[in-house]
């Protein structure tokens, strides 16, 4: 038998949390608040169909559809990315800048190809986003968390951590946090620029969530205030098209997006053209507007009915995060209850049978943090259920507490 | 400024041999034989079109081609890999051995991730596919060549090579080599197996060309002679189906695809998932068999008159592969003739304007093998525009020889 790789054996771990959180959700009658899907309500499906029927009509385009593309991405896609998804955000860059890849996740794969050694250190937000902590244990670095409150992660802390452990990236999702659903304020976003410039560290601005905002003041990206390239900021389409075209975007300095063009190019080639091509074409002819405005009016109810029936069913002192965007809350239930152990109870008792995620996964420091927590997604749950699940949930937890 | 990671360096010098050979074809006046696309001709079109309306319009369906999916991929097309593509070549398998892959490329990275760690001994073949190498390269192996005859890899100096370097993986590409046209021999196939078990190494079977014979008898792949799980055999759709729908697949031993997809996981999450839906229902309606006679008879005629022209317009002396299938030939002229200074002075040359790849990078040894040779792909070049490419190139090495 031929041995595995070493990063294999330092990923099972990680690989196994996340195993843990996502598995075992299959039963059809439960109302599941684990998963981050998009609304299935707000995937295009007409308008994808009649693009692509256009498109596979015209005669150079359909062809250029199915042959072999640019590394770097069809370059319509990558000026809709500079004109419509960084420009109004107050990030100017070039299509030179902006790289599209398979999926928002590929931007933490590939940042790590071009940057991490063995025993790098990244700084990870406490709690952070598990799955990017899967891939930076396949690069076997050793991740160091930074503490945060309700505006996002603390900048004392995070210059402490650089100071003590010399990273090598800061690894931070600003806006609408998975899974805390907590943004960091402007002055912070300012000050980890500044930051990074100080200490000469890369920043891995994982944004995915920036342009589902339904309430609250627009922030620039942390991108915005880097002077010196030290930020590369990564976008996703899953939220605002489809999740299943897997595409995504890195803008960087244009050296920095040649490096990692290099490591895309020796892991998949180039991102699948279809679906790159159907995207383009939804921005270009104006699509757009409206069906942000559609969704993010959906989002808006559903977390609505979630943060009021959180209020109303669940027990007295517990805590949620207020999102005002994305899909996600995060909640803190008081009297010790350990949400591993609740989420057991609730989906093997068919009178509750909800799901959600428990929180000690999202910790990477694996010291017991999170254990009264959990991530609740509204995302992908029509109003009626959102209620009726937190209703039987909160009363699961209501009676541990007697 | 932050350092790269160390990989970056290494994968450099190879990733700027696949820069020179690929790069620099941008002339819409040229005659090229340098790429390895299919055929436009062959590019499913219309069909997809339709496959595309008709899914999109199908309730479940559309929502699935568009929601995230499985890492280990459709269902559906994972079905086909077995049913379809591996067992009527003698590999027996279920679906669960089988993993969807974004291109076949991902195979090597994927399996790297996997297997590899830095100063792990990869054998490959000498030539070989030079993209791969740079794959291998990022993951900080050591490459060692394995010498080729007509009929593929010398099993003696493959036994010769297992016992000096103790390598971790044998890389083969068996059936109508990239980039030498040949074909590894039944009895080889079986000696590679057995020498896989023997020395307990791995063997990544990259056979994207395997279902593109249009001569010569069938052949197992590797894989049918592997006893033991030592061998991952890697396909691809982009010959059969679209380069551009960057589908590729792998097969091994349940344990193996297991940690591939946890490596996936950690790399784009799954493939893309309207490619894979469209594809699936390419073969299950049954579009497969008319579309694979259509495109085998079309690179039939290609090769034909790609061969009968290199033996009426390149000098006595001149060598060639005969390929039973794929998209190329492989040359090698005589004289001293420089295919790098020739490639040169081709492109620059109004009169000639003809582009081939140089043999000297598909060499990873870099010992000055292959100066002499070139890779010729028929596979994306109408007859008659290889008869008077192929005459002109003719031409001017005739006149070098003089």
């Amino acid at each position: 038998m031929v041995p595995y790789a070493r990063r294999m054996e330092y990923m099972a771990f990680t690989a196994n949390v996340v195993k843990g959180l996502f598995g075992s959700m299959t039963d059809p009658n439960i109302i599941s608040f684990g998963g981050g899907s998009p609304a299935r309500e707000t995937l295009p499906v007409d308008t994808i169909r009649q693009l692509a029927d256009e498109v596979l009509r015209t005669d150079g385009r359909g062809v250029e559809a199915l042959q072999y593309g640019p590394i770097e991405g069809v370059r319509d896609l990558r000026e809709v990315v500079v004109r419509e998804l960084l420009a109004p955000k107050g990030v100017s860059c070039d299509v030179e800048n902006v790289l599209i890849l398979s999926g928002g996740l590929e931007a933490m794969n590939l940042v790590c190809q071009a940057f991490i050694d063995p025993g790098d250190v990244i700084l990870v937000e406490a709690p952070t986003f598990v799955q990017s902590v899967e891939i930076f244990d396949m690069f076997e670095a050793r991740c160091v968390s930074v503490a945060m409150d309700d505006d996002g992660l603390i900048p004392e802390d995070l210059e402490r951590k650089l100071r003590e452990n010399r990273p090598k990236m800061l690894y931070t999702i600003p806006t609408f946090q998975n899974p805390s659903g907590r943004t960091l304020s402007l002055e912070r976003r300012r000050a980890v620029a500044e930051l990074a410039e100080r200490y000469d560290v890369l920043v891995l601005e994982d944004d995915p969530y920036r342009d589902i905002r339904y309430s609250g003041e627009e922030l620039p990206p942390i991108k915005h205030f880097d002077a010196t390239d030290h930020v590369i900021t990564a976008g996703s389409f899953s939220k605002i098209f489809s999740p299943g075209s897997r595409l995504g975007y890195v803008a960087a300095e244009a050296g920095v997006t040649r490096q990692l063009a290099a490591a895309k190019s020796a892991t998949n080639s180039h991102t699948s053209m279809l679906p790159q091509i159907l995207c383009a074409e939804f921005f270009k002819r104006g699509f757009y507007p409206a069906h942000h405005r559609r969704i993010c009016d959906l989002y808006r109810r559903r977390r609505d009915v979630m943060l009021r029936c959180i209020d109303r069913y669940f027990p007295a002192g517990t805590k949620h995060s207020d999102p005002d965007g994305g899909l996600f809350t995060w909640v803190e239930l008081p009297g010790g209850i350990d949400t591993t152990d609740l989420l057991r109870e609730s989906t093997a008792d068919p009178a509750v049978n909800v799901a959600f995620l428990a929180g000690e996964g999202f910790f990477s420091d694996r010291d017991g943090q999170g254990k009264n927590c959990m991530r609740m997604s509204f995302g992908n749950t029509p109003e009626e259920l959102i209620e009726e699940g937190v209703r039987r949930l909160g009363g699961l937890i209501c009676s541990k507490l007697k």
